[in-house]
């Protein structure tokens, strides 16, 4: 049995994360985006698929390459940040699954079932999306998570010749205060939880 | 600037968080699951849509409710768990936007756009899903998620007259270390991420 993390841990990934429309220059290393990897990776998905794929996008060329697909109001904080993630889920998944979950031929759960692929592809790679966020945070980082851009054009600048569809940009950086947004209200326990 | 969390707290949540089969009979305090959705609530929705919706099955009457949705490997783990989160999008997420995201007619971009309102619903609760289980781990609980059972089922059981749709079942408690599978493996930095 585990204690609870320290109030202050529950801080800095959950209760006073924000997210962020300012970053610092300083860049995102790769030793950084090798960290969050290695820790998000170990979160819990159906039958250990892990459809999650990224591109980590830092450079100037690739930043241009993104600038087309993003919506207006993203345009100038994205290309600013050190570094945006792309984040796809890969339909192709269960091709992996013998390697993955070796115990039963999970493979076999999905060939020819479109509408079950595409369900539990997007169903984990979001979880896996959630695990990256929190993951991030966890390691220092600030985190301003986005899906206002065009996830079409997004495949075909970054995922061309796969079967991996885009969901969602991450910039990644050390946050600046100043930029902050007033923070939205969430839901009350019982507006959205039951017990019975 | 943050720094990371300590090196016991990453493993807490991510690198030594196992997927539980078997839970201590212990119980699941209400005041232990307000605290949970008061962690998980704050984690980043798009326009703070926040369309996660959460029923804790505790009581035998809920949980023979839940008993016949069950994929045959997940009923007796599930029966026996002290607590059981039943974790459902809602459709009408859209309504509650003037009060979410007040500073831009958030509700105009969804109504009548059944497809965008299926995908953001279901991006945004899988990510919060995800949220859930890391603040499940951060405050000292076991989680066993599970995405095998019956959907229209729970659905009809449990969210009957709203437009709340079932996808993840989560075991909470106080796992048994000795019913524990082995660990799946993950896909190296290499395989699932580049850098441009």
């Amino acid at each position: 049995m585990h204690p609870s993390l320290p109030e202050s841990a529950l801080d800095q990934i959950f209760r006073a994360a924000r997210t962020h429309n300012g970053f610092a220059a300083e860049p995102v290393s790769d030793d950084t985006l090798r960290a969050l990897h290695g820790l998000m990776k170990w979160g819990p998905t159906s039958a250990n698929c892990s459809p999650a794929r990224f591109v980590f996008i830092r450079s100037r060329e690739a930043k241009e390459k993104l600038r087309p697909t993003l919506m207006p109001g993203n345009v100038d904080k994205t290309m600013a940040a050190p570094m945006t993630a792309l984040i796809g889920r890969d339909l192709d998944f269960y091709q992996h699954l013998p390697r993955m979950f070796p115990h039963a031929d999970a493979k076999s759960w999905f060939v020819g079932k479109e509408a079950f692929i595409a369900h539990t592809a997007m169903l984990n790679a979001c979880l896996q999306a959630g695990y990256f966020i929190v993951a991030a945070r966890a390691l220092g980082l600030d985190c301003g998570p986005m899906s206002g851009f065009d996830a079409a054009m997004a495949d075909a600048a970054f995922f061309a010749g796969t079967q991996i569809k885009s969901f969602m940009l991450v910039n990644l950086g050390h946050g600046e205060p100043s930029k902050l947004y007033p923070r939205g209200p969430r839901f009350d326990f019982d507006e959205v939880c039951r017990i019975e």
